[in-house]
């Protein structure tokens, strides 16, 4: 059975995956690809006398060879279509301990119609979560308690109550924070969204509190449910460490909540740049099963190739079509088109490191379709919490009047402490 | 607050966990190891107004450093115990996305009585697979039917059939094949069942049929409970693409069922030995949470190296006390003691590439508490795949009966052709 063919045609129905190889031992590239090709779909590896011709049929084929990047297409006779461990188990599956590879990146999706008609995607995305917070173009503004961990409930209110009346829009549990001796997760959802009440009626702004409900399955459905009956409009998910199959059925059967997507634990994945699966085809994945927000990383302090990679992941979780990049022709080839039609756009979360010193830079590169999350950036404040919620918000107004932050924060003195704590002048 | 601290004795009830670093430009191995504890506890990046006692209390620390080694001790409070997903996002979470480090590898897990005394574990474990299949000490054998997709449901079975005919005490759905057009879960469950029947019938043995309910989690606890119905005693679940909080809820509230664990796309996670988390860290995980059976490699081909850690999985998943290892100082700065107090073994698998002429070799390494799969070296026997099942467990039986495989062929016309086909001669 011949698993390359570069005169194929990927069908109009053909999932496409881009990977990026490095040959194992002894091993050539166009025999690792054809490898990787086989053993993600039908193959084993002797012959059989059980191969059949709807094998033959159904197989994956390589149809474009560019080293190290080849571009397979898997009928999608091969997948349980509405099944991401299914399909993962197929093609992020055995491959990744194959011999024949020494390294192996899973490094973009092209999935077709057929695959995208299976899933909800979004309930919220972009637009819903904007008309939710009635906060119609600028970034919004969140922040996560801090320490992550050591707070009870009433202190994580009191935190979270400070930070709304500062301009926060968003309240964040941290991802490791669930339900702990000290903080049970009952009481700090009823704790916080008091706190969230009392926050509305003073600004007259709507808050959200995004409580992280990661626990086994039934658990976690059962915390979701009681941030619905509390009035609660978000829950938050560890989307990588609670996993694919319950993430699934978090999303389709879950209560009407905004999904906060944290990525904890995808370095372990996606960081290697030549091994693993990326940000990018993660994403595409959460987008599809239908979380409404997901954090891609910040770009600040990073090197140009590293900024390209965020900018990819947002614009594929956030555009309807994928098809020019601003990029070298380089980066072309491991790039797929994806048009993502029926299904919402997630609004890219932005968080770690983040102070209103560099609002700026970040707006510059990200845009304003953003959720801009601080920790340390609001709390570290020199005069605490509300302060930093303040000088967050005052250095976005900043950027969204395109106004010099530093010579805006003349008259914000919340914005002029932040930046003479922790500076960084826009060039 | 002070993240290292060497004097510090970690308490009876701390979680250990050994990380591999290699510090990111700029900063040095200490501060790296440091950096670590403070994020995967109660950290952030600047100081806070928030900071209390009880975060300075509940904080990991660094207690050991042996670069590239350091071993950091997790007070209890900082994890909702029954909660691998939130266990994870503490210490395998943003940690590995950390500019200060350029590689992160979780190594081991020491857990303490307190943590596992929340889990269940095994339902069965090595003792209760064995009482079910009537095996009392040599390996199970087992085979995957082959091509990985392709047959429908009829045919599915008709090789299974063969197959347990021929000596398999197993036959193992492959990992993506779940509920596909052709071949759809209910049709395979309800024919694959009938061809047990017969041949328990046929053989005097018992004999099991391993299905895969990989899928989103209520069509994945559907699956399983169907197959409980019409009398299956297994059921296999992609672990690494199904996920921790479906895996822990399948466990706890499934159908009783013994587990088989594959572990497809773990090697995008364990395959490089600076970044990422071993097989051994995610194979105490799912002993933790109670898979029966596990993949653990097989060692055929591999080197000294890697044997060694195959070896450490091996025990690790398996052994009641690990505590000594036959290695070299080296290795043992990497090794925390685990005591698994009443957590039953879980039987470890061995699995792809086997055929008849490596089963010497494979128990020479691995003992006899092993099940050993082949799917392409029962399948691809010259005569087919009955032929090939018996040309397996014949081997099996020559090493039991401490026999030169190539000398008890002698008598024994399908492990003879298998030998001649496949060769390696033991040494």
């Amino acid at each position: 059975m011949k698993f390359v063919d570069t005169s194929y045609e990927p069908g109009k129905d053909d999932l496409k995956v881009v990977f990026r190889i490095e040959p194992g031992h002894g091993t050539i590239f166009k025999e690792a690809a054809s490898k990787i090709a086989k053993e993600s779909s039908v193959g084993t590896w002797t012959t059989t006398d059980t191969i059949n011709e709807r094998a033959e049929k159904i197989k994956a084929r390589v149809y474009e060879l560019n080293d190290p990047y080849a571009k397979i297409a898997y009928p999608k006779e091969l997948f349980e279509l509405n099944n991401i461990p299914q399909i993962m188990s197929s093609i992020a599956g055995n491959i990744f301990g194959m011999k024949s590879v020494k390294n192996l990146r899973l490094v973009d999706l092209g999935m077709p119609e057929k695959i995208l008609k299976e899933y909800k995607g979004p309930r919220y995305g972009i637009e819903g979560v904007r008309e939710m917070l009635e906060v119609e173009s600028r970034p919004l503004m969140g922040t996560i308690v801090k320490p992550k961990l050591g707070l009870d409930q009433k202190e994580h209110a009191k935190v979270a109550e400070k930070s709304w009346i500062g301009g926060c829009d968003i309240v964040k549990d941290d991802e490791n924070l669930t339900s702990q001796p000290f903080n049970k997760f009952e009481d700090r959802l009823t704790e916080t969204l008091e706190s969230r009440d009392r926050a509305e009626d003073e600004t007259g702004e709507k808050k959200v509190y995004m409580c992280n409900v990661t626990a086994p399955f039934n658990e976690m459905m059962e915390r979701a449910e009681e941030i619905k009956k509390q009035g609660g409009r978000y829950m938050m998910i560890d989307v990588v460490t609670v996993g694919f199959s319950a993430l699934q059925e978090m999303r389709d059967e879950g209560p009407e909540l905004v999904i906060h997507a944290h990525r904890a634990m995808h370095g372990a994945i996606t960081r290697k740049k030549e091994h693993g699966i990326t940000m990018q085809a993660l994403g595409q994945l959460y987008r599809l099963i239908g979380v409404d927000q997901l954090h891609i990383g910040t770009g600040v302090g990073k090197m140009e190739g590293e900024k390209n990679d965020i900018k990819w992941i947002k614009e594929n979780i956030s555009k309807k079509e994928v098809t020019e990049y601003d990029t070298t022709m380089e980066d072309m080839k491991k790039r797929l088109k994806q048009n993502w039609h029926q299904i919402k756009p997630v609004f890219p979360v932005s968080s770690g490191g983040l102070h209103p010193g560099i609002i700026h830079e970040i707006m510059d590169f990200l845009g304003k379709d953003l959720i801009i999350q601080a920790g340390g950036g609001v709390h570290g404040h020199p005069d605490g919490s509300k302060a930093g919620a303040k000088a967050m918000r005052q250095a976005i107004d900043a950027k969204m009047n395109k106004e010099n932050p530093w010579k805006y924060s003349e008259e914000k003195e919340e914005l002029k402490k932040a930046l003479e704590l922790w500076g960084t002048k826009p060039n």
